[in-house]
């Protein structure tokens, strides 16, 4: 029997209909738009002890808990949320959704277009940060929340600043972990070599490919791979995997795997094509890659001049993707823009992959902010 | 007209046939080899004058002048090989050859194999840095050297660290850049996704393609867009590219090239796949994979106690893939092994790529090695 006394137990992931459309970022009117949501604690009478939590590249609804007994994995986040744990679901009302243009529950280019009856593929519009945080507050309106705590590492710290500058009527406190106010020019080179690997598979068919044999598996695994590259660092390779070969002690002198690294990267791969549609991973690198607070609203300080939130930034020292500099601007303009916010870097060597791991530190962090914002007022 | 004054001027690329087998680290004994070679310079009377310039990834043996008067580019080192220039043509006897394995003149897997009367592929066998030293040995030896510098960057100073090792009683100079003892963690798994990217694309056809219509370019070009992420850094990225996007200032909103840094990565991936054999990248990546000299001598130190040469060893501060910390561990090695070893880390924006482009400075420091050490002797 699995033990769920530190766990929000068995939950349901829920569904709601958007029924009218939603004016994009690109111009274009879309919609019906379902969305996949998971919720954990109680909505307080006052409406104000909810918390939003946006997930990151390739992550779903199911961010704590278990959807059935048999699961034998938690969700994604399922250290941070819970009874007593950061994200106390004794005293915060949790939300959880999968994002616009996601594949596990809420529209994108894998659902069915009603206007065809047949899968978007490529005519699913080109989405942005801003169009999912547009999906979430209807969720959030949905839901009754009055005031919203949010919080998301890497691109979910994309949609919490998202979500701060586009609704200060109602972020009383965002939470940016290892996440950035923009891409890189690497970050963006790495997402193109991606999404290079899915356009260029000869099953990928521009993106129609749902009613065939399989969707374009060795263009999305290698995507994968580069990204998890990217999530890792070389220390944490080296401490994870040094230069062992795999299952023995010398080299093949072929061109099979080797080296217990490649083995991993092939598993990575391997198991994300299963799980994971090539159309969103399109979808999503590139909102990830639009995303550019300082050029949309002239400055950073301009952006979060908008807000009228508190922060807490928190990057971690051996993540090179999202490095620890792109944090600092975003504290620096907050400081300019007069925000209150809390700024914490982490030493860690689990690279990018540490706001998914370093729970321990990022708890007491989270804890600390979170008794010092409002909401969740029990008066 | 050209002007040729600075430069080794019009040179021919030359061939040398090994007849006789080779046996190689992986107990395959093979041949025969022919060797693509060129030479700057002139060999002395005491024949102590030469130097052997060994190549990175996928360099060939023109490493400086022009093949014809009408060509546009020059050599891949032409900045450092010439009369006055850090290699001095005026004084010393310049040699550079294609690697085993290679595609541009020495045997590799895209030659003729005499014995089927087609081209090798896979049937090739997996060759290392070992080997690859063992055909320049011959080359060395057929031009009649007796005392010889070996210089190279990136996997051209891993030959030349190999050099110094196998072959203490010729080799007097060994100059080290942008290179390692042996690949990080990190570095094989960029190398295993683009050999995956390779295997994984439907033209790569077991290897075998060389009469089809085209090689697996797209896996191809996917390897090298990979590897240009790790040939430059966030800092030469951000100066060349940044976020902008190409020929525009607002997004596409579809899945064509936006930023300039995607276009810069598809045309890095196309010139590629027009020059280079994909089971070439397969066969040399391998190779610098499985370069460790630690592990093969049991330690650095008793590696370099083989030696009978002084070194010189540089790094580049922005370089992320052949790291300071790599070119450090060879000096501390040299020093313990009792060696004479110059070390200098040299500021530079370029990332890895430095060691083709910061000529200036590792000219300076190139030159004052080679003028205290023994070989070009006047005398």
């Amino acid at each position: 029997m699995k033990d769920l006394k530190n766990s929000v137990g068995i939950v349901e992931t829920k569904y709601f209909d958007i029924t009218e459309k939603i004016h994009l970022e690109s111009g274009v009117e879309f919609g019906p738009i379902r969305v996949a949501y998971e919720t954990y604690g109680k909505l307080n009478d006052k409406k104000d002890n909810a918390i939003l939590l946006l997930h990151a590249l390739t992550g779903d609804a199911h961010a704590a808990g278990y959807n059935t007994p048999e699961d034998k994995k938690p969700g994604w986040w399922d250290d941070m949320v819970g009874p007593n744990k950061a994200f106390d679901t004794n005293k915060y009302f949790v939300i959880s959704s999968n994002m616009l243009g996601g594949c596990s529950g809420t529209t994108g280019p894998c659902s069915i277009n009603p206007e065809t009856g047949k899968p978007y593929g490529l005519s699913f519009p080109v989405i942005t940060i801003e169009d999912a945080v547009k999906v979430q507050k209807k969720l959030v309106d949905f839901l009754g929340v009055k005031k919203l705590i949010v919080a998301g590492g890497s691109m979910g710290g994309m949609q919490a600043l998202e979500w701060a500058i586009a609704h200060p009527d109602i972020v009383v406190g965002t939470i940016i972990i290892a996440s950035t106010s923009r891409l890189t020019a690497q970050g963006i080179a790495f997402n193109a070599v991606g999404r290079n690997a899915i356009l260029s598979d000869p099953d990928f068919n521009n993106g129609d490919y749902y009613d065939k044999e399989k969707q374009p598996e060795r263009g999305l695994a290698i995507a994968r791979m580069v990204g998890h590259i990217t999530y890792l660092c070389e220390e944490s390779m080296h401490n994870k995997f040094g230069r062992r070969f795999q299952d023995k002690d010398s080299p093949n002198f072929d061109f099979n795997i080797d080296f217990q690294v490649e083995s991993y990267l092939e598993h990575q791969g391997q198991v994300f094509v299963d799980r994971f549609d090539a159309n969103s991973y399109l979808y999503i690198t590139k909102a990830v890659d639009y995303f550019d607070l300082a050029k949309k609203h002239g400055s950073l300080k301009n952006a979060f001049e908008k807000t009228n939130s508190r922060f807490l930034v928190m990057s971690f020292t051996s993540d090179w993707l999202f490095p620890t500099f792109q944090s600092k601007e975003i504290v620096q303009a907050l400081i300019k823009a007069g925000r209150d916010v809390s700024f914490c870097e982490i030493e860690s060597p689990c690279g990018h992959d540490a706001f998914l791991l370093e729970f321990e530190t990022q708890t007491e962090i989270v804890k600390s902010f979170l008794s010092k914002t409002n909401g969740g007022s029990d008066d």
